[in-house]
């Protein structure tokens, strides 16, 4: 079973189960980014794991497997996506890119935020002029090595 | 006194004063993430706040007037950057895109988060393991109008 | 049953039944072009108005099913359409971008016209000299956030 | 004088005067999207407009010359433009182009809208949620020859 | 049937049937490119030419249905065609559009030649020092709207 | 004195002479689009070309000079032109031509239409319903080598 | 039978019958360069070659029609090709490009030299210090046609 | 001195000079095809050679000095040249490029054609229908190596 | 078989085997480098080499026989690789590039290092602050050859 | 000063010094891969540093300054390098690519080399059958967080 097959199961049995990717994580022992990643292919569940969101969902071994596999990560088709949502987050890096690189020189000096050492989280904020989508980015700062 | 001459102008004078980011945002009475934006030419400044950025600076009228400008917004040279720090934001675009699209609907419904009513911040996170980066990203969510 | 097997579905139910795409509309109970867009996969229908469009061509419930998805926007194959009717919409946009930023800008100030919080219609206007097209965007003007 | 030249030497006298697009448009005594286009290089004056263009902003002759040019349209640098702004002018193609490809063959047959006999307007529309922009393209149909 | 399949349908009969496209355009009642076009997807035909043809080629009414279809028009596969039949067509734009765009303007003022009221001609020429092609193209000339 | 400088010279001295380039080409003793093609650095003068047409301008022996160089050919800043005028022979090549491949091979056999052995003429053909344009190709037939 | 099944039938039973690509060219009557790129579909053979090919091969008459299609050409799936045998000659146009422009130029004056009316020649050339491959390029010099 | 500008001077002398690339290359002592590539920048002299061939053309030091500079080798502005002359290599290469690779590997096993240990010659071939043009690529086998 | 499909049963019937790469290796007798690179479809096996691998993993005799082609090299689906562990090689490319070619240039003289008689190894090394991945370019250099 | 002319001062003023990398690396105190690719604008000197480098070259403080700005990475022109000595190492990337995620997966589990926490050695090793280039990578290898 390949990597896009096993999450399409995922997604419909999902689907017809009514659970939310809250619940799976709940199940998983995960975070629901980590967990919906991992569903997604962009991250390697353990056997426990993969076992645990296969029986929610009452998938078979052959889901089990590849979601223990190594996964070729990139989750988009383009390299600029289209859809609306997913474009945002590449305008705001062509926006904000020069002003997130100067700041983070200036509060840490030469080095970059991981992208593996790296969390995520995703809230929603009540607002009464409209709820907000609050995303944090946590990576872990890596100095350039001199040597 | 184009736009790309203002941001040179403005962080030879800071470099050769010494100030920081933070400093000048003070100054200009906004949050120093809106304010450095602004200095690389992504947002817009009111005639006060160019008027106290340009002074703290010891800077003329025509920076004060560039920085009232409407900005061409985009301040990456090139579609997907080439630069470790700057690449590393398309990377979580690419991995992470589609399991921030399923999390936003599950939360919100069909929408998307506002990068224009959207806030950035970037702080320091101290850890014994090593410090972290923590990048906030906080946008209005915006539903889909149906007609 | 994917989204463009359900966009398919539809187009050669449509045809079978001699449809107009205002009359499906009728029964969804929503304008043309809103119904348009969700039967080529870029917009969310509710349940009542997938079971309405549905039933009006005697589709089964997996085509429900799909129109109630939260759809991957983004309609055209390539970056730039090849197709000349679709063409001309990036020429209009290549040849007036910048006219359309600096009068937004003149009458409104910083910010965007929305394409989320967007209407669009389209309208044949009789002319001796030949009919006319006309395309009406409505978006609500969102500033940008300064904080 | 090229044209490049010619446009900023005009946006320049424009800011400086404190003109608007519309007062510049009222002297040529042209729309002022027209008007503007013509300023951005994407459209030619004849000599009575450009000489009433560059009177109105005390501008010299080679102004005046230079916006009888036929012009090299195409007012963007990147196929793909970057400003939010002009950005969602690209996404509306790409999520309502088969919409509207559909609608203007069910209304008008095989044909498509001119972009060369073609209107723009760009309104501000009052609205208590928030004021809206409302673009109106008014293009003659052309029915594809047949021979 | 999808248009390609539509295509490639007819391209196999009319090869087993022993016929050229200047005979079928005969039983279709057009012009040989024309006629060719629309065989190739880009063009619309209308019911009696469909039943021509496909009668002509002893195709059934699944081809007929096809020939009548609204074409996404584009028959290439690349931006720039590869095969050097087709290639030559974009080195002669390339090389030769500086020149045609001014010719144009010196003879017809501000406008283009229409893609659309537009017609295609191809012809053998004989020649002793090697035959010659000659390929005419015919197009409505459009002066941009002033407004 | 490179060839686009060569190109910016003869067009600025054109304009001020007021000679069309049908007037040049007559001094040239070659066709109007041979001529024009020329001046925009697509072909090379011989000495007698090349001085004919700076003394009919009034310029310099480095114009002489110039017009003679061997050129690298391409006169168009894109791969796929912005500008309307050019962009619709792209178009014509995207949509029509698996059309005049299929219709050179069936009245020529294997082969292409040469675009070195290749003459090209623009033409203004009056009509009642508007004038129209009408470019011709004419290039050898080139059958490929079997060895 | 399309042309890239065709092809790989052929390579399929080459290999079985242990042939040669030269073999197969004394078989067909041709140089072993051309018999191989009308193996690869680049080339149109006729009657008789294709019979001779797939009678030396036991293929059917579905093969002997495919090799007598009128082919697009072109054998690559990449514009850059990354196998580092192919890359090799994408590498010497842009190392030896101009150079070959300048000497041509040099050597016949104004025109190119023909990849229609072209041969191609595949050696290997012994050597003490390594064998070498050697590879000759041969095409009719097309002059640029003045008129 | 940058290696273009050293270029141009070089081409700019010997056109006053009016020698050939083969009487520069007689002076420096190598082929005419490496004399002209290293003349655009493609081979790095020595010191010698350098001398010679700014002797040759009464330049001075800084041509010397540029000459024996590592170049930054690649002589085309674009990916894929629009030059006619120059394309005609991409294109046998787009349609040869499998032929070639077969053939290479039955005549010497896994392996590839040096661009490296390299030889280019170009020779004009009289023939009474046309002269021809021959360029011999003459490169190292290199086979891979297995570890 | 094609390639693909071979390197598929072969990572099949290696994950069911629980066998690591390093012991395919010994049983082929290559470095595991070489045999993961020949299992991925980027080199070639001689007939002993094949057979073992298809041996030691029950794999049957259209494996030995695609593993023997000659392969189509370049196993990345894009220009640019998405995912992490892959980008950070085209990273290091573009920020070392330079310096890597000033230094081979500095020891070595005008050449290249060859990646056709190129090695590759891969080690883990200990490291009490987190292991280090080690990895080992080893190719011939290769002198410019001048003639 | 901008880095790129920091970078050309430093090549000049080393050329005319005769001085080597490796003599510089000894003077700056670090590793000669680094020293360089500081040079290049690839790291970020501290002031010692940079105060030694200036120093040993007779060169002033604005390329002490420079050497010590944040600085923007990437050393390379294209996406893809056209280079045939940096071309190689994009060669190697897609050619081996998938073997090294293969063995860094098997060695150490989910996770990627590190290129910030990273060393490049490049060694000239002596060999009777030609001297080979050796190229050390050395990087942290990073776990991806489960969290």
């Amino acid at each position: 079973m390949d990597r896009k097959a096993c999450t399409e199961a995922i997604l419909a049995a999902k689907a017809s189960a009514g659970l939310t990717f809250a619940e799976l994580a709940e199940k998983v022992g995960r975070h629901e980014v980590w967990t919906t990643a991992a569903i997604f292919g962009q991250a390697q569940m353990d056997s426990g794991e993969a076992e645990a969101l296969a029986e929610s969902l009452e998938l078979g071994p052959e889901v089990t497997a590849a979601l223990q596999q190594n996964p070729m990560r990139g989750s988009l088709d383009d390299v600029v996506p289209v859809d609306p949502l997913l474009y945002r987050f590449h305008e705001i890096t062509q926006v904000y890119g020069t002003t997130i690189k100067a700041l983070i020189h200036e509060k840490f000096g030469e080095g970059i935020m991981s992208a593996i050492d790296f969390e995520l989280d995703i809230q929603r904020v009540e607002d009464p002029k409209g709820d907000r989508v609050r995303i944090v980015y946590n990576g872990k700062f890596l100095p350039y090595r001199k040597w």
